[in-house]
């Protein structure tokens, strides 16, 4: 954990009585929190990082916001944009303090345009409430992350989130049309709009996503929405090792494109059926669960396919379209998260190497390596997540209390990396670097790493924007 | 037109003897044109821009890209990569003169991965090639540009090229998991690779895409590929006027996603029964063709689900799913780019604000406001497209002789594209920006232009690649 950096070490400006001062003019004091209990609160994010930011704002509009930016690139003070803090990278972690921008007041949705199938949203609405109201009209934003209740769309758009449906829909910049950016020393630059397609020079939109806050701060957001699916239906198979299960998943996908296709290893099989013992799942190698939406013939075909695949591979399969069975059905996958959390009540499971992704034919590989890392090093690692984009989320899970533990942990970290881009994958497919991964940026990108500290000095010449974090802000 | 740019007025380095000497070594006599013919072929695209390059070359590897930018870069020497040479806006036109790097001669597949869902190709391989072959596999490629015989994939990354079938799968950057690109002054950056997320600091894939070669010269392509789908149909709709035939769009949208929806204009109908009387198509304001894909079921559903929406709106309906009959159904709408070319002997069509893109609410409002325009200046504007995201090409016939229509056309490609930007749309949907639209770049991105410009020197500091391109290069 990283704590109590000095502020001082790049030359950034202090937050001093007449900041906060400005500040509360602006924005007004209900705006404005000061105190250390609201410091230690925004300290830190759902990350291991921790560093108090001096002040905290939380703007109600985006000319508050690029007041709040003006302020701090007058005096060249860190500003670090928050959205819902359920980052596990320490993406939104004051790292050298400053202000702590909490977009979370600015959660309205401007316009539903139906016609135009887009909607118009500010930064700080979470993808879910969004997803009630378009509910309404007969529409979704498909991008789907495992946070999407407490998420933002400000935040899903700073780390490129995806989640379960990315294999059908793709990922959160396949659906952003247009932004309201605010860039130091004070100014909105809209990008996009309503439009489907743009070919207009360098397409700062999708250099903005997955920017994680370094380029500047989202206020607001055009998303491309789509009609909701008339049915859907779960189908879960169990397999004999993971290899095969593989092999069914290609099978599926050289005929239908499901909306989900999610894995669980064995432990993590292991570890759903000791948190909840009535779902009793089968002591299998591997569990598959596919989700699949359209017509209801097209949904018929789409289990039939699945199942198909499925069985010629060994696999014991399930399906259901009844909306309580699929809720059962998809259970595992659901609370897989927290039965690793409670595996074990004497260890806690560490955010680190647990985002890796390789191509899809490689992931049985990375399972049985990854299991024997685990096995050298005598830690549970526990690994699900999304097979249908070679996505995999690894549970590590050790004694918070050992300092042995926490040096295996991270020599185990290094060593799932390596083996992730060794199988021609990378450290990230959805979580982002934050400061978790800051370490590896020089190693993966190498050159391509000093054109990113240019483009991070076009928008950001103070280097005031979310410093300290990709390794090279 | 521009021609005869005198190279020294950026102060760039002359293409001497000895410049010809070095690049005969490194690429052998074959590879090195620098004759007048051959510069004569290679100072022009599809579009009316011209200027004369110093010595064409046309390497057959990586490595040797390598070396032509390194030769350049050490004499600050102007390099405009050329993929098929099918460009519209003029994007590999050696505005300055220097070396053309024609990459035509790199068309190999380098690897068709049918584990992984993607092939990795050399970037001079035309979209349709690739996909002869990937059709063996059961595999295709989907952007489909109305070049596709012709243009390359590289030419296609430079300017995310779009297509009929973007509606239902996207375009070109949706597709790129990977990238081998040369950087001055001399380097190559991998990209990327079979991954099909990543969130690993800034996408500098999604930023090269669509940089029409002035970033560097993309040299491989890592792309995604999907299974062809098992069946296929076209559906035909007439309509009284274009506002119903966009409400049936939108009816058909909230339902399905066909995998094209085209748009002809009265005038384009027009314009192909002059060119081939036989097809006699019915005289309507507008004529719809949708494509759809996907099973026997899906296919006939989806026929329903359009037909019914277009007759719901008085659209005069017909389909097919027979091959043959396809091809008659869709006839209209493939021979519509040379039948307006043949509308009158005396016009030719002028290639200017031929590719704008509006929210497709607003296709009729467009249609209906550049009719308007077209009378007011009593030329000819023929418009069709892609219906299914608002990306609208208005053919403007001229008589070439005449220096008032000339500048007659240039006044009304202005009024064009402030209708488009009134309209809430863009300047330009999938051709780019090349020399065309340059003189346009400043107004619609003001400040964002200053961040391209340093994106620019960012990855090419002494400006040698294609500059003159995009109004800051």
């Amino acid at each position: 954990m990283i704590r109590g950096v000095d502020m001082g070490e790049r030359g950034y400006g202090r937050v001093n009585d007449e900041v906060i001062g400005r500040l509360v003019e602006v924005l007004g004091e209900r705006n404005v929190k000061a105190d250390i209990v609201e410091r230690y609160v925004y300290s830190t994010d759902a990350s291991l990082f921790s560093s108090l930011p001096d002040v905290v704002v939380t703007p109600e509009n985006t000319s508050q916001v690029v007041d709040v930016v003006r302020i701090a690139s007058e005096k060249r003070i860190p500003v670090t944009p928050r959205g819902g803090g359920t980052g596990l990278c320490g993406g939104a972690v004051p790292l050298y303090g400053g202000i702590v921008v909490d977009l979370s007041k600015m959660d309205r949705i401007l316009e539903v345009d139906l016609d135009n199938f887009c909607v118009t949203v500010e930064a700080g609405i979470t993808p879910e409430r969004l997803n009630r109201e378009l509910a309404k009209h007969g529409f979704f934003f498909p991008p789907s992350p495992g946070s999407k209740k407490m998420c933002t769309v400000g935040g899903m758009i700073a780390t490129n989130a995806g989640g379960m449906h990315a294999v059908r829909y793709g990922v959160t910049r396949n659906f952003v049309l247009g932004l309201k950016l605010v860039i130091p020393p004070g100014d909105v630059v809209s990008l996009g709009g309503k439009v489907l397609k743009r070919c207009l020079g360098y397409d700062l939109i999708q250099l903005v996503v997955g920017s994680e806050g370094t380029l500047g701060i989202v206020t607001e957001a055009t998303l491309r929405i789509l009609p909701l699916p008339e049915k859907s239906a779960v189908v879960v198979a169990y397999f004999k090792d993971v290899s095969t299960a593989a092999k069914a998943v290609n099978a599926v996908l050289r005929k239908v494109i499901p909306s989900a296709i999610e894995v669980l290893d064995k432990w993590s099989i292991e570890a759903v059926n000791r948190y909840v013992p009535s779902l009793n799942l089968p002591r299998a190698e591997a569990a598959l669960y596919f989700e699949v939406e359209g017509s209801e013939q097209e949904v018929e075909r789409q289990i039939r396919v699945i199942v198909d695949a499925c069985r010629s591979h060994g696999g014991e399969t399930e399906w259901t379209s009844d909306s309580k069975e699929k809720e059962r059905l998809l259970a595992g996958r659901e609370i897989v998260g927290g039965a690793i959390m409670n595996i074990d009540r004497g260890r806690v499971r560490v955010y680190e190497a647990e985002d890796v992704c390789v191509p899809i034919a490689q992931l049985p590989r990375f399972v049985e390596e990854a299991h024997s890392i685990s096995e050298r090093y005598g830690i549970p690692v526990c690994i699900y997540g999304h097979a249908g984009d070679g996505n995999c989320h690894s549970g590590i899970m050790i004694d918070p209390k050992s300092r042995e533990e926490w040096e295996k942990m991270r020599m185990m970290a290094s060593e799932i990396y390596e083996l992730a881009v060794k199988l021609g994958g990378n450290i990230s497919g959805e979580h982002g670097i934050g400061l978790l991964r800051a370490k590896y940026m020089a190693g993966i990108h190498g050159q391509a790493l000093h054109i990113m500290k240019k483009i991070k000095e076009a928008f950001d010449p103070q280097g005031i924007l979310n410093p300290g974090k990709m390794g090279f802000t």
